[in-house]
């Protein structure tokens, strides 16, 4: 292997090639960047147990002198890319296996490994994809994949499901406790019913997060490959039966607030600094149960207990109300912020069926996106 | 207690405390900020095991209608008032003991604790000051303060020793393995030789980080109080002797290498890229030994070698050179990446007596400021 390509145009793609490296590993060396080059192009691959990301490279600055392939530590090959100051970079594979990255006065050699040893790629074939816009799979991802159970409990759970039924593509998030809905409209394409891991949604939602054009999906039994520019994002499927969760979302509210959008999260926010502290500073907030009430004035309140520390109670004011009477409900307020981030709406609607039913979160300018909060029991 | 005041002083003065409320503990509630109210001011206290930090605010929008004393959960307190909107806020203790923190459209209420299970501060008397400039203080902190040992193996090592002899006052700070020195001239005062923490030093160096005025000194012999603004700081000091380690500063230098500062910090961070990595994310990378060879033909090379992962060679260019033949050595590149980053200075200059003896930095424009790192022995 002998090439020169500009410094920039590998460093964009490495960028994405590395949603595909683990960030943790006991053994660095062993997560390599498989590098594949042609007469013509330059691939890169990336790869863990769930995903897998290939570029191909083939840009008027690569001169290839001469093809081969190696894998090399991804880290520190990205590191060094993106470290140096060279507008030109010259990779190199001597005979005793060392890859030369020539730079501006000097160079690195890395130890490589043999490409034999690197997890082999099944890539779906290319052929009858689904197409859609990189913002309309941005927008879909954004408002459920953060839905999706964390704990290992439920594997399926893990998973965000796409539902095509003749048209109306369901995408749906849940860990039992809450769902995320968002429906789209496709073009004409068979029906399908997959589940792809949300961790994998992340990392493709960072891949395109700078794309704005046309993405395709390519689907199997167990594979979901998703092709844009000169990129290849391939992840594997949750096996098993999503949950249908229709009987969760009601049809009949007798309580609807309407909120500011901005005006709820902050107050949300500040109910919860009242939450307790997780002693690990790494781990994020646990947060607590809040209460919502609607009071007899039409004033609502949320409020909240910490044994510990003290209370909190502050009001919020609804732009609307639709109640004959007065209701308590209490949620986690994690669950409700992550809930209300996921709108872009201006205002936002909780329609409330009773204390113990899920109620139910629309954004007026958020089209078919349905946020679902299971309320805990409270003692009023 | 029952008093009113400025968020935004408020804030301003807890930003200052939180200083010194230690950033882990097992029990959140033993960590108290002392709140005490007299007829005309607000005291307000953080306290660990080696600094106290007082402030009294006697702000034109200070209304106070009861004085009185609490202890409130700091990091509860100072997120509270820092998240929320009031300009204004009332603070009302209950005769159950709960602090009502009383803002627009709500109120929270956090359990205190009895002051009288406070730790008890004992001030340093405020009489004979040293007064420095805080730009001075700062300077000396910045350019001493790091070299100061990590480890508890030597104790005293982990302060940084303030001398003064006769209007000269010496900053030091070592590892045993790299020293700091920085010395200035200072108004007459009494000869003194204090080793102060360095962790507080980084402390005080951030609650003084945006202030320019003067800063007055007050010394006992087991504490140092800091005064500036309506601040006291006062921090513990070690007890033993500060090793003196003149001998390690040679005079005599067969090479003289001058480099541009910035060019040779990116080159050995460049240098570094090919260091092992910690598994652990939290912690910083661990630096690698790295080699600096003035070859025959006058070129400095700086490389490492990493068994794991390869190796790297890159050149540097010196603006200017004194030496009759080669040599090489080996250091720590973060103890050289810590010491170059202490100069202000564009152009820096590197004094080697012998590839086994300290080598010396100065900055052009850094007077009176020393590094000195104790090579590594090393295979050439």
């Amino acid at each position: 292997m002998n090439l020169t390509i500009d410094r920039e145009i590998l460093i964009e793609n490495l960028n994405t090639i590395s949603r595909g490296l683990p960030s943790k590993t006991p053994n660095p060396l062993l997560l390599g960047i498989k590098i594949y080059v042609t007469e013509t192009d330059l691939f890169m691959t990336s790869s863990n147990s769930d995903i897998s990301v290939e570029v191909r490279i083939n840009d008027p600055s690569l001169e290839i002198k001469e093809p081969g392939e190696a894998v090399v530590p991804g880290r520190f090959f990205i590191d060094i890319i993106r470290k140096i100051n060279s507008r030109k970079i010259n990779l190199f594979l001597s005979d005793d296996n060392l890859l030369f990255i020539k730079v501006d006065r000097g160079e690195y050699n890395l130890k490589i490994m043999d490409p034999i040893d690197y997890p082999k790629m099944d890539y779906v074939p290319q052929d009858n994809p689904l197409e859609l816009e990189a913002d309309v799979l941005k927008e879909v991802i954004r408002t459920t994949s953060f839905a999706a159970a964390q704990s290992e409990k439920r594997p399926i759970l893990n998973g965000v499901n796409f539902r095509n039924e003749d048209g109306k593509l369901y995408v749906t998030a849940t860990d039992s406790f809450r769902l995320a809905e968002k429906v789209i409209n496709i073009d004409e394409y068979e029906n399908f019913n997959i589940v792809v891991p949300s961790k994998s949604l992340d990392e493709l939602y960072r891949s395109i997060d700078n794309y704005n054009g046309k993405i395709k999906l390519y689907f199997s039994s167990n594979k979901l490959l998703v092709v844009f520019k000169n990129v290849c994002f391939q992840t594997r499927l949750l096996e098993g039966t999503f949950p249908v969760l229709a009987n969760l979302i009601m049809n009949n509210f007798p309580f609807i607030l309407k909120f500011n959008k901005d005006e709820l999260v902050s107050i949300v926010e500040s109910v919860s600094l009242i939450s307790p502290r997780d002693k690990d500073r790494d781990r994020e907030i646990t947060y607590s149960i809040i209460k919502l009430s609607l009071k007899r004035d039409r004033i609502v309140e949320l409020s909240t207990q910490n044994q510990a520390v003290g209370g909190v109670v502050l009001q919020a004011i609804p732009t609307d109300i639709i109640a004959n009477e007065p209701i308590t409900i209490g949620f986690s307020s994690r669950y409700l912020l992550e809930a209300l981030r996921s709108f872009m709406s201006t205002e936002v609607t909780i329609n409330i069926t009773s204390q113990i039913r899920p109620f139910i979160i629309h954004g007026d300018d958020d089209a078919n996106l349905t946020q679902v909060i299971l309320p805990v029991r409270i003692e009023e």
